[in-house]
């Protein structure tokens, strides 16, 4: 028997899995919530930018998550041992670059930066950096345009020089502090395989390739003079970030025998090169050429692969074309929406509307699973936390229109599940008319599992089927794929995802009736979108309320 | 001792106050809340435009309140005797008609239609005719622009014949059985002076002119040929439709014997003519020239007079122009908004956040008052039910723009008392820009009463002084004003109200630095409610979002 440990630290907690890696059967399980600040995120009340994360919490759920994955393996399957784990598989929130020193410790880890948010890890969605990120973009158009090809023509403020260049401006002392600045995905393998010379610490093409503009095309990240002109400081930065990226299918390193005995696993396994929880979940929801893969949490992730050799135009607005930064060998296209599951979570719990059994998921969901398309008269944008694709904007908020004096809770909550749907098809839209074909469909994550009212809308919205990946862990069970192979359980990434992903049975297919509806409800949803998103685009908006009230007495007739 | 009556028929319930005509002290009130329906409304949850009333619940309101107010008067002032009472002023809401046979007999009120919505009262709010609407405003924008310059340039789906037409089509039965369509202020006149015939009921000047397009210009109502073209069933309805009509300085008649013995009252007593609460409210708010009186309830009408020995310009987007509609010997200008307080209680009752006690009304202007204006980043528009000036369109919406993941429900509320605020400033433009001067605006009814927040938010945003009229119960006092001119306790408007009518001390004055704020935030309020309320109005709102986060981020520095 031999087993692969995937370690997925998502936006609130930490999950281990331990996995068979003949047939992908998941033997034990375990979460961590980060006890950190709110639901494991620091926040700040007078900023809703801010979003840190105390990496203290990292190591700790390690520790634990490990420990109660092997009990839960052990208890499922008496024959499991745990020196038949071959190798770790890490994936990580990202951008969520955070400070180091020259020794590899996490400045929040000091005594001195241990109440200061900017020492500590800087959460994927934190927007503090917009004004560095509209600056890196405006000098990259200007000097580097090829820097932002490859990641959808606009720097985001999600992304690691942004946050890195905002600490640098807004609190000198942690920048200056730092020896260099890391990614999760790269710190926690860093960690386990002893790597405490941030000058040897390997960072991975993913994080590199899609966050921080790096590219074998011209040496690794940008260069010095570049950086140097948005401060001297980062140019001087430049120094400390490697040439060399690498992908999944290498190892970071071997696991040292003090994190071997506290996690009690065979010291000298192979950690495989961390990358996105995006990026893994699609490999562990079989991600190849023509699958979309879409990874529904609170915010989303969109996923698709093409074969390296293949000539690919750059798409505008999808954050990256990275190779390797998926499988090797393919290339890696990601996309995604800013929010989804906190647009939901927001409504519920912000607003609560009816208080706090009314106004759970599963109290609003139940009702407004009743509602035919169009019938609520309502129709929102889904950009309460910016728009990632295809607009590439943070500065843009959430928008509800058609409300009458008898809108209803239920209503609301639809709406904004539709607004996500039709931000998910402007990706899909968006791939193929850059030559990306879509033939299929894979959804994952807690809500595309759960919420089977938001899987049949997603098929309304975009006329397309949408299937459930097999797992409801994808993203741990892609890092143990990458493990598995890694620990040579399997040759390639596409035996192992034969051997250990799959798909649910279950799927939901378009009704076409709907699907109509909703042909119509996009028209003004784009409309809508391009107006309050494209910058000087000049519509006419008059018609809107006019034709969602016709589309709803046409429903409710 | 001389004392009037005035009874005030609203959207959820009827009030009579007997007030001392010589100081216009408030001996006695009393108030019955319509039994029939949802808080006295007849709904169809299919259909958000459908709102009816029993007319039976205006008889019996009538009897419960009158004895009601006279128990409370003989409490209040043990030398008040009944038999002082010189006059009964009656005000209601408007355009609110309905269907009466030959003998003038509410057909609500006979078996056969008792359970027919079609039959009861159309509620002012009642927007089933929209279609209607919109084929009388073509017709008549063809064939008799003159009929539309005094009311705005469209006919809206809340008046006269927009109701009657949509039930020729929608109920024939019920169109056929009727002899006439009165409007509410007439009938009860009617009814309580035994005009039992309806050919020789006296129609109100107020509801005619505004809401009916009559005018003494042309003869009174629309002429047959006109209505005939629209449908001639229509047309032959002119035919039971007086060509004079009558001023609040008139009496209806006089008080029967039946209705003075069930009232409990002197018979022979003057019955003043009716006319709707708003112009009733703006008498006993003090209104002269000058003055704008604001009614703010569940809808707001902003009332304004002018001498009619002046030339006045049509205004576009007023609901009327109509000499005497408010005061003998002016023009009466009747503006407002579909939905005030309506707004604030949708959001408190459909979607009450936090449940019940916390997304009170209370609760939320109580955290609403802390926040600074801007600092939410939202913007609302208050459409929630149409919006009556200065589009004079009932198929618009609500929007909300601004929602990031910290939306809080207090933000919310307060930006939707915000968009009426900006509403209301848009009327007042309007009237400036058509030289209709305003000196002092005039608040009254329960919202400008109690809530002090939004009378500051007014201020703030208007730039202008905000005055409450004394009076808890304008609309009555204004009744009771009439009933005492009528009854010979005054010789004329100007000086009963003088005598009976006042403002409070308190008032509201602007804030500079917050009107500052808010005259930045008018800016994009005008913005979106010109782009998508003006159909073929076509502008940039790419920076809307962006500027709304800028405004937010300076008022939270």
């Amino acid at each position: 028997m031999k087993c692969a440990i995937g370690l997925d630290y998502g936006t609130n907690s930490v999950r281990c899995v331990i996995v068979d890696t003949a047939d992908g059967r998941e033997l034990g399980t375990c979460v961590y919530e980060y006890p950190t600040g709110e639901a494991g995120i620091l926040l700040d009340p007078a900023d809703h930018n801010l979003a840190r994360q105390n990496p203290a919490d990292y190591l700790r759920g390690t520790e634990v998550t490990v420990a109660g994955a092997i009990a839960a393996a052990r208890q499922a399957e008496p024959a499991f041992d745990p020196r038949d784990i071959v190798g770790i598989g890490v994936d990580t929130t990202g951008s969520t670059p955070l400070p180091v020193d020259r020794n590899g410790t996490a400045l929040a880890m000091l005594d001195a930066f241990k109440n200061n948010p900017n020492a500590h890890a800087w959460l994927w969605k934190d927007h503090t950096g917009y004004a560095e990120a509209a600056e890196i973009t405006a000098l990259a158009r200007a000097e580097r345009p090829q820097y932002l090809a490859k990641c959808g023509g606009t720097y985001s403020s999600e992304w690691f020089f942004s946050k890195i260049l905002h600490c640098l401006r807004a609190d000198p002392a942690v920048f200056d502090a730092a020896y260099t600045w890391v990614e999760h995905a790269d710190w926690l393998p860093a960690v386990l395989t002893g790597t405490d010379n941030p000058d040897r610490l390997r960072r991975c093409r993913c994080a590199a390739g899609h966050k921080a503009m790096a590219s074998d095309a011209w040496g690794g990240y940008p260069d010095a003079e570049f950086l140097g002109k948005l401060d001297p400081k980062l140019g001087a930065l430049r120094g400390t970030l490697s040439n060399e990226t690498f992908v999944i299918d290498q190892a970071a390193g071997r696991l040292t025998e003090p994190w071997a005995a506290r996690l009690g696993l065979s010291a000298g396994i192979p950690v495989a090169m961390g990358a996105f929880d995006a990026h893994l979940g699609a490999v562990g929801s079989g991600i190849r050429s023509g699958v979309l893969v879409k990874i529904i949490g609170t915010s989303t992730c969109d996923m698709v692969v093409a074969p390296n050799d293949a000539a690919l135009a750059d798409v505008p607005g999808i954050c990256g074309i990275v190779d390797g930064s998926i499988l090797p060998g393919y290339f890696g296209l990601e996309a995604g929406q800013s929010a989804v599951g906190d647009i939901f979570n927001w409504f519920v719990n912000y607003l609560q509307p009816g208080g706090k059994e009314a106004g759970s998921h599963a109290a609003l969901t139940e009702k407004a699973a009743r509602l035919k398309p169009g019938q609520s008269g309502l129709l929102a944008l889904d950009w309460n936390n910016g728009n990632r694709t295809i607009l590439v904007d943070q500065r843009l908020t959430g928008l509800l229109l058609g409300q009458t004096l008898h809108t209803r809770p239920e209503e609301i909550y639809r709406a904004l599940v539709e607004a996500t749907a039709f931000g998910a098809l402007t990706i899909i839209n968006r791939f193929e008319e850059y030559g990306v074909k879509i033939d299929q469909i894979v959804n994952c994550g807690g809500i595309a599992e759960k919420n089977a009212m938001l899987m049949q809308i997603y098929a309304d919205v975009t006329g397309r089927e949408m299937k459930i990946s097999r797992s409801a862990q994808t993203c741990a069970l892609g890092s143990a794929v990458a493990a598995a192979v890694g620990g040579g359980a399997h040759p390639d990434f596409a035996q192992a995802q034969t051997a250990m992903c799959g798909i649910k049975e279950t799927t939901f297919k378009p009704i076409a009736a709907h699907h109509k509806v909703y042909k119509q409800l996009y028209k003004l949803y784009k409309k809508l979108h391009d107006g309050f998103g494209i910058q000087g685009k000049v519509l006419g908006m008059g018609s809107i309320m006019k034709e969602l009230l016709a589309i709803k007495e046409k429903a409710n007739a």
